[in-house]
Order: C-alpha cells, then structure tokens, then sequence
C-alpha cells in the first residue's frame, strides 16, 4: 500500500510526498525497510536516527536529522500517533473472522433466541431462556447459563461463560477464560466460626462495549448488581468483586482485584496489580499506580500510590527517603554520640 | 411474605408486631419501600436515618430515630443481623437448580460411578474409575480425571477440572474455571541451569462444605498431599501450592498466594492479594492483611500486615511515620545544622 | 525396589552397601519405614535425627549420628539431592498416560494436519490450517485455533487454548485453563476519552521444553511476538504481557505479571505476586524476590527486592530500619528536645 494512501485513509499529514510502498507495521526498533513505525513516548526519540524504518507516525513537534548514508525516512504527522498507528495495523492484519452458522455439536436449549448472523462453534452451550442479539460469535467451549441477556455484535472467544441472569450490552468482548457472573466470596459467619453461604441474587452486567481479557472474574453482586461501564476495558487475571461499579471508558490493567462496593467514576486507570479495599469510591480520572491498594475514597483526578495509597507526590518522596533510611539512622545515632558528647562536656 | 413471617421463620425479634409486606431484600442505600435490609458495620448506622426499605435487621444495641415525615422503619432483631439478611435472601431468591439427566453429549466412561440424581451438563467429561456421590450437578464442559473420588451433592460449575486421583468431599462447590489438583511448579535445577519436571504424585484433598471460586487453582502435591479443611472458602484466582494444608473454617480472600507447604490452623483469614512464602504455620484465627506477604510462622490470633509482615500493631505505627519521613528527613538535616552550630561556638 | 538398586540407577554412592526395600518416595517429616526422603535444605537437618524414613538423598557433607535405639537411616550420596529424590519419585509413580486416538465427539479441521500417535480426547476442537507434530495429549475441551503450529510431544490438559497463528516448540506442557496469544489490554485512547482497540496481529511463541501452569495468561503481541525461552517454566496465573521475551530456563512463580516489552536474559526467577513495569530489560540470572516491583533495567545476576525494587542488601536493611521508624521518630523529638534545652541555657 502506497504511503500516501495511508496517510490519507487515516487522516494523516504526509511531510513530504511519498509513494513509497508500505508492506506492514513494527516498532522502531524492529521495523525493516518498507515498514510503518510510531512514536508515542519521548523517550524513543532517540530511535529515530537509527530506525530501519520507511516511515514513523509522529506528533506536531517531533523533528528528526539523520545522518546523509541513511535511509530516507518519512515523518506522518497525527495528534495521536498511537492512535494512527493502530489504524494503520487494521490495514495489514485481520484477526480471523467466523462465517455465520451453528456447529452441529453446540447445544442450544429451545427456548433460547439467538439473532441472525450468528457463529456458534464446537462444543458451546446455550442454556433456557438465553437471548443474545445479531452477529454473535461463540468461539468454542462458551457457556452462556440460564436467562442471560446479550445484545448484538457479541464475541466470546472460547470458554468464556456468563453466569444466570447477566446483562451485557453490544459489542462487548470476552476473552479466552473470562468469567461474568460467578459467585465470589459471600458467606456470613455463624457464631460457631463456620461460614453460611449467601446467596449471591444479582446480576453481573457490562454496558456497551466492554472488553474482559483473559481469565478475568466479574463477580455478580449479593443484591443489586455488579455493573462494569461502557468502553471499558479490563486486562487478564483482574477480579471484580461483588455490587462494585466500574464507570465508563476506565481500564483495568493486570492482576487487579476491587474488593466489593467499589464505585468509581470515569476513565480511571488502575495498573497493574493494584488492589481497592471495597466500599469506597474513586473518583473520576483517578489513577492508581502499579501495585498499589486503595484504603479509601480518591478525589477526582489525582494519582494514588503506595499499599496502603497516598497521593502520588508524597508517595514519590517516601519512597525516595525510605532507600537512604539506613543512612538516617546511622545520622541520628551519630547526633546522640554528639549531643552527648557535648552535655558531658 | 408479611414481616412478621419472615422474623418467626429466621428467630429474629420483631420490634412491634407488624404485618408490613416485604416483596424483596436490598442493601440500606439502594432498598425501596417494601424491602428489607441490614446493618452489619456500624459506619453505615446513619443510613438508617434515611434509608427507604421498610425493615432493616439490626442487632441488639442500635436505636433509630427518624424524623416524623418519615415512613416507618421496623427493626427486625438478631444476634447477627448479616446471616439474618443472608437467609431472607433465601426466601426470595433461589438460584437456578438442575434436574436429574445426563446429557447425551457428555462423556462418561464405562468405569466411572455415579451416585443417584446426577444431573451432567453437556460437554462433561468423566474419566475412567471415577466415583461421584450422589445429587451432583456437573453443569458444561467440566473434566474430572481419572481416579478422581468425589463425595455428595458436588457442584462443578462451567470449565472446572478436578484432575486424576484428587479425592472431593461432600457439599463441595466448585465455581468456574477452579482447577484442583494440577501439577504447579515442581522442579528441580539441574547442574547446566535447565529445570527437571518432578512428578507430582500427591492429590489435592478437599474436605467437605469447602467452596472454591472462579480461577482458582490448588495444586496437587510433590509427595504427600495438598489439602483444604472443611468448611473453608477460597475466592476468585488464588493459588495454593503444593502440600499446602489449609485449616478448616479459614476464609482466603481474592488473588492470595501460599507457596508451598505452608499449613495453618483454623479459621484463619487471608485479606486479598496477601501471600505466604511457604514452608511454614500460620496459628488458628490468624488474619492476614490486604496485600501482606508472610515471611515465617505466626502465633494464633495475631493479626499480620505488610511485606514482610509483621504485627499489625507496628505496622500501623510504620506505616504512619513512613508518610512523615520525608519530614524526619528534612528535621534531621536542621539538627546536624544546629549542633554544628553549637559546636563551632 | 531395593535401596542398592535405587542408587545404582540415579548414580548415588550408597554409604553402606544395603538391600533394604524401599516402597515410595516422601518427605522427612512424613516418610514411614520403608520409604526414602531427602534433605536439600540444611533447615531441616535437625529432622535426620529423628525422621522414621529408611534412607535419605543426601549431598557430600551432610554427616548424621542417631539415637542407639533408632532405625538405621541409610544415607544416599548425591550432588543434587533433590533432583535425586525427583528421579526416584518417577520409580514409583507415573501419571496417567494417554493411548493414542481420536474421540470421536473432537472436532477437527479438514485442513488441520495431526503427527502420529495422537491421543485428542472428548470436546476438543483443533481449526483449520493448525499443524501439530507427533505424540500429542489434549485431554479434552481443548481449543486450538486457526494456523496454530504445534511442535512434538504436546501435553494440552483440559480448557487450554493456544490462539491463531501462535507456534509451539517440543515437549511443551500446557496445564489447565491456560491461554496461549489472548489479546491482552492493546488500546489507544481517542481524544474523547474512549479506548479504540488495536488489532493484535503478533503471535505467542513458546520455544521447546516450556511448560506453563494453570489459569496462565502468554498475551499475543501487538507488531512482532511475544517469545518464552526454551526450557522456561511458569507458574499458576502469570501473566506474559503484549511482545514480552522471557529468556531460556527461567521461572517465573505464581501470580507474577510481566507488563508488555519485558525482555529478560538467560534463567532469570521472578518469585510469587512480582512484577515488571514493562519497556525494561531483566539482567541474566536476576532474581526477582517476592513480592518485588521493577521499575527499571537490572544488572545480571543481581537480587531485585521491594516495591519498587532495589538491590536486595540495601532492601534487607531499609526493611530493618523501616520496623525502627517509629523509635527513629521519638529519638529525634528528644534530640530536638535537648538541643533546645541546650541552646537556651
């Protein structure tokens, strides 16, 4: 694909006409010749002098002066050249797509509706009372359990399952493994010290356009329901406790775990591993850095670090005296020898 | 169902008699008229304020008074006002049942047994020499290896797997995805750094009333046996490793790690992400903090914080005097400032 | 099998020639009289006084005197111990193995192609265009999906699934519910605030002899591939993030999650719940101890602890120093106190 062509199909300003022939996409430092690659973070600026790439999607202010014995390299200006890279990769690769049809070993019960387009693969079972819109995908080994409700443009890849009575929205994705709508942990103590299990009544339910990444749990809720908000995104491994709700356009990042009743407001971002310890809220725009746990409420908008969290900026500086304690501690020792030393004077 | 039915069937005490109806059960801040909910914790005391259920099951201690405009609120009595509202919940939400069958798309091998009443989902899969009690419910697509002895009334949700020669107790719920008995990481190094796979030749034992939940695995044993006490409840994504043996009646919260052969007593509670780092005893009634790591043995009943962990005492006061450590910083440096002074006089 | 026997076949000298039947394999503390043990761990070489076992692996320079009255403890030479006791555990047990053949109730592709040997047992689905070599398991509710290439001697147990195009090595295990080139969170953010998903067009690769434990998630690759090392195993619900490269004979305990970019070199060992922030390069033979966070490049061979993490030594004293801080506090409010004193006299 010509270069221009790209550049045009994506909204793109070409810094000097190309035609150059565009055979795929990489990274800076992987790219061969004939590649697009992106910056998005400063930091690998300096690859671009040594990138083997034909042509990299940059911002409005990124310049770059390589050497005369190089390649030619053609800058493609976006305001969102991650953004311009992933819609370039749409032009090269196609995730494998499904025709419509129902494999003869899927199990679909009679009082289940599934919308026109449908690929139901090997091995899927849809239960009683199961209503799941048009152009759905079950890869294989999907389980969708008794009166879910799916709306279109559904894709489970393979054994994925949504329990009982969930709700989910269009265009939602589960990934390999992810679980909507198992119990979790709800037991109340009985005064001997064992534990009573509790019924778990509420549905788990994902808005529009949500994406659960593999072997994720979203866990229904006791009463009420769990509810995860449009656009968001949650990554591999991440456990979403009982009633918690999610706002919209958030991420989730890896190994993540929000205990029960966390509420939060849009587009918040928890990295990895990180954890809430329930019943609380966190407000809009918050992010919580790699492995931190949230003991209460966040304002909107600030940055939450440390187990248990802080506001980041504290956190920062903790964290940077804590490694020279060790040497605190021998300087406060040394004040008491002085001290002493001079009282006794 | 009238008030008054629902406090006689549960051994509660009814304020005032009352023949309010009650059509459903709800948290304190979502119930509608009508319904009934609970106060457990008592920071959530003035919701009763406000609240607009009907009921509300207390304990023996709260009072209430609510402004006169207000409809009324009937206290509803108990010792433990959350297995109260645990049980009400039974009264009007019962979860989806399975009525004895096999389904012909499941796999069933000659010698496998199977107690009366079973209902086997499509999809299953029993291996040869299998015993099953009697009332179990193995709902699609789950696998039980060869030799496996599982006791009554076992539920397997979707996707579970109880691997060869793993012995189940009864009243034994697995949730979706649970993986009991694989082989978790067993090597041994060999001189030119590569790894030797040992055989794991022990079984995961779990006892009866135990429940495990979605994506969790319990490893099966080196040698010996890995083991989980009756009545304890495990969440969403945690790992036992091998030959741990876990207590009766402990409760062991979301993504939570033991490393191998850690063994603890009774009723111990392990908070989320939290870990042990094997090869030692955690006393009976030991509670693990959120997010802390065990490094050795603990006394009973202590409560354990951080990583390493230690009392949860010290590490409150650290955890405190760490955030203020960038001051100490600062204090320590206007110290060795003014002896300096001092001395130089 | 007599205990000469055992020896002469893991090439360990036996102290005293000895013809005593040994009947299985256990550890120090649980073996009975007939069984052998194994000390590999010089913490427990107070447990060669008193362990009832018939003889234990042992290396060079353990020497042990007992009790007159007790059983006579055979001791087993060995440079590695436990890498004996592994090989002589495989004298008494063996897993389960599979005869080859098809169920008849797997789906395969038409265009699929399956080595010799093959054992593909109830509800697994293979798609087209998916090569696999000779001898393979997959136990059942397998999914492997199209133009995945597979290598010899595969062991897939139940609910594993290896993604498109992905590719395979030999003799790779695969325990269950692992997921081999899922997607993982690729999304670029619009200027609205919404996620756009990035086609993930990058397959998983594992390199030969990798195994990989229960519920594990190996993330696809956005551009390039995301690469496991020859002879790397991983634990029970690690997470491999988006073009990851984890070196040969590396392991990587559980709960682990490696963000995208990760490289690492040759046998590195990440303990349980750690963690790389990704975009980093983890030196040859590091070791990443429990619980720790990288944020950065580490050195070859160093010990990597805390969160974030630092070298090991300065951890080892700051975590000392830290459980002091709140005694470091009350010394400096009487320095402060005495200096003043000091002062105003």
């Amino acid at each position: 694909m010509k270069l221009s062509d790209i550049a045009a199909k994506l909204d793109c300003r070409l810094e000097a006409p190309s035609d150059v022939e565009i055979t795929g996409v990489a990274g800076l430092e992987e790219a061969q010749p004939g590649q697009i690659a992106f910056l998005a973070n400063k930091r690998y600026t300096p690859l671009l002098r040594t990138t083997r790439a034909s042509a990299v999607f940059v911002d409005d202010k990124v310049s770059v002066s390589r050497d005369p014995g190089q390649a030619l390299l053609a800058l493609v200006r976006s305001n969102n050249p991650y953004l311009a890279f992933a819609r370039a990769l749409e032009l090269f690769y196609q995730a494998p797509t499904y025709t419509p049809g129902i494999h003869p070993s899927a199990v679909i019960a009679a009082s289940a509706k599934i919308g026109a387009n449908a690929h139901i693969g090997p091995h899927c079972f849809v239960d009683e009372n199961v209503v799941i819109g048009k152009n759905a995908v079950l890869h294989s080994s999907v389980s969708i359990y008794r009166g879910a409700h799916i709306g279109d443009d559904f894709f489970a890849h393979s054994h994925t399952v949504v329990r009982e009575f969930c709700r989910v929205g269009n265009r939602v994705i589960l990934q390999n493994g992810a679980v909507i709508g198992a119990d979790g942990l709800g037991f109340a103590k009985r005064k001997d010290g064992t534990w009573h299990k509790i019924v778990q009544s509420g549905p788990a339910v994902l808005e529009d356009d949500v994406e659960i990444q593999a072997n994720s749990c979203i866990d229904r809720a006791t009463v009420g329901e769990t509810r995860i908000g449009h656009g968001t995104k949650i990554d591999d491994l991440v456990l979403i406790g009982h009633a918690c709700s999610v706002g919209p356009d958030s991420m989730l990042c890896g190994q993540t775990g929000l205990a029960g009743s966390t509420t939060t407001g849009r587009g918040v971002i928890f990295a990895g591993q990180t954890a809430s310890s329930g019943h609380l809220h966190v407000g809009e725009g918050t992010i919580v850095t790699a492995k931190s746990a949230l003991p209460g409420d966040t304002p909107p908008h600030s940055i939450q670090s440390g187990s248990p969290a802080v506001d980041n900026k504290l956190w920062l500086r903790v964290t940077a005296a804590m490694n020279r304690l060790p040497d605190l501690v021998k300087r406060v020792r040394e004040l008491e020898g002085e001290l002493a030393a001079l009282k006794a004077k």
